[in-house]
């Protein structure tokens, strides 16, 4: 197992940090396209990337189960029935940026719009696994370790996290050694990562290594004390396990990734086009886009439905008068739930969750 | 069958319209129970109340299925499981009156915050019964059909609705012949009800006489037409089948039941109670509470958990300046998604889905 920690910087990447690598693809690289190629792929890492040798990585299954595991590469290929799900993974700091415009987050990534992106993963269904080994009482949660030690974890410690037993056993969690039909990269979990569509990608844990089954949910510093939304007026730095709201199924949340912010456009029909995506089995109902600050939406167009796991991509062509203007989207879910309009009263000491509606300035001529 | 059309009005009873009866309680009637008693909880009625005579009612269960059932109350109860489950129904229409108080919504009920209620439903698992009739490809969706004709529907037809297949099967949706204990008075279906526990109370179909598993939701009016968002701009007279949003599951929504609107109470600490609630399995993570326009927000005490099917009831304690002032509450579901704050963005023709925060004005001196 070796540490990687040299990445060459992508023109359609933003590196938020080397090392750990943290990077975002800029907006026009996600614009457009239901998958996300791999090398414009977010990555969102609390460690050094290892790299380890696909034929002796072993998974090991235990916990309150019926009997351990101890699985190869191979006996996952050979044991379970392969399968493969378009699924989009969004880190619960996507769109801080936004928050930090509101008040400032130290020590956080000032993640923009590209916390995010969508893959055809391949591999095999937790639940299967999982029903291998034969959960038993009092089993109610599920816990991934993986070998990365993360030297901001309090200890430092490898990473982790867990879902509940209820969705491990729901049939879409992977354990995926392939994405857009090729082997995973280091920088994305290889060989094999867990997958858990529609939440948030903290617990989709890369390079995992052991799944403990269990009563309680993990108590990494990841699950426990991170991936926290804290009430406004609490401190971070006091902030312990248990402390705010455990995210996991994701909000529903948009934003724009066409024209480019502060584009200079000509007056009239304006091409606008986007995301929208909500977490667990929750479909993107309707997306709205506004020039107005709210006062009219039309109503945007949107693109392929590739199943409750992906995002929706959507597009409309807006008619902007000249001045300089805010494009303004917001999306619906199938609950009819829609986001909220501004960044002001989602603000949070650690910059998570902001759905607040998208906006985009430009100045049209 | 005899229709009933004579009313009581009670006191802690808000009656929109005397015939088809629709009523719900005042906040005080709400505040502080974990269950709504059978008299104060909120009634929908589409058409004529019908009484039905428990010993010749008959279900049944026909369409895409191995075997047509056809079932009597006696036959519930002795070849299925009873059980009893604490579920909140909440009207699409709940909190209407503050979307009114935006723009006018002719020919709707102006429902206040008191369209929603909770109680102990005891029956059988629609799962259970459905398993017993084999549901066989490519069943999708499960419609329910009520003997009360409507003359609000286009044209008029007894009341329908239709819940997917999926949802039919997940165990917690009920065949329901009794209420906190006492068998189901005829306003509220007697003598079996569906109960769709985190969905719209449209689709709880009372005095429910056929279910009919099928490839396509049901094309009942309230179903097709009704009960469906629609975009701001759309005449909601020119709506047909298939227009707009079709609610389901309930998105984040909350409101205050105590202090009274308007109440002149003294300045500083002031007792604050409400309810939240977060349809499907989404639960209540954290009620925030203000009195500065949401500058600052305290974060209320949340009261009994019963579980994924139940709102969740809170109070707190707040400081409470002299002069006219006016309390927010906000409710953040268990995905961090959290209520809107302005009603002016969730306009719409219908007026449904009103979960922007709960305001109330007060006076202290």
């Amino acid at each position: 197992m070796v540490a990687v920690g040299i990445w060459a910087k992508r023109d359609d990447m933003i590196v938020h940090q080397a090392e750990p690598y943290n990077a975002e693809p800029v907006r026009a690289a996600l614009a457009g396209r239901m998958l996300t190629p791999v090398e414009s792929f977010y990555a969102r890492n609390h460690g050094p990337i290892p790299l380890i040798d696909p034929d002796t990585w072993r998974l090991r299954v235990d916990g309150l189960v019926e009997r351990d595991l101890d699985l190869s590469l191979a006996d996952l290929r050979r044991r379970f029935t392969p399968r493969t799900l378009t699924i989009t993974l969004q880190c619960a700091g996507n769109r801080r940026s936004g928050l930090i415009g509101v008040r400032d987050i130290p020590g956080e990534h000032p993640w923009g719009p590209g916390a995010t992106s969508t893959a055809e993963w391949t591999g095999v269904s937790l639940a299967e696994v999982l029903r291998a080994a034969g959960p038993r009482d009092p089993a109610a949660h599920v816990a991934f370790a993986a070998p990365d030690v993360s030297a901001l974890a309090d200890p430092p410690q490898p990473y982790g996290g867990s879902i509940p037993l209820a969705k491990a056993l729901a049939g879409e969690v992977l354990l995926a050694w392939a994405m857009n039909g090729q082997p995973l990269p280091p920088a994305h979990g290889a060989p094999v990562r867990i997958v858990v569509p529609g939440y948030i990608g903290a617990r989709s844990v890369k390079w995992v290594q052991r799944i403990t089954v269990q009563d309680v949910p993990s108590g990494n510093y990841f699950q426990a004390t991170a991936y926290r939304l804290l009430p406004a007026e609490m401190d971070p730095d006091a902030a312990g396990p248990g402390d705010g709201l455990s995210l996991g199924a994701v909000a529903v949340n948009a934003d724009i990734l066409r024209p480019c912010e502060g584009a200079i456009v000509s007056a009239g029909p304006v091409n606008v086009c986007g995301y929208a995506f909500a977490g667990d089995d929750r479909g993107i109902a309707r997306v709205d886009v506004s020039v107005d600050d709210g006062r009219h939406w039309r109503q945007a167009d949107l693109g392929e439905d590739a199943g409750p796991w992906a995002w929706r991509l959507w597009h409309s062509v807006i008619d902007v008068p000249p001045g300089q203007r805010e494009i303004i989207a917001r999306a619906w879910d199938t609950c009819a739930a829609v986001q909220p309009e501004s960044a002001v009263h989602l603000w949070n000491p650690k910059g998570y969750v902001n759905n607040s509606w998208a906006r985009l300035r430009i100045t049209a001529r």
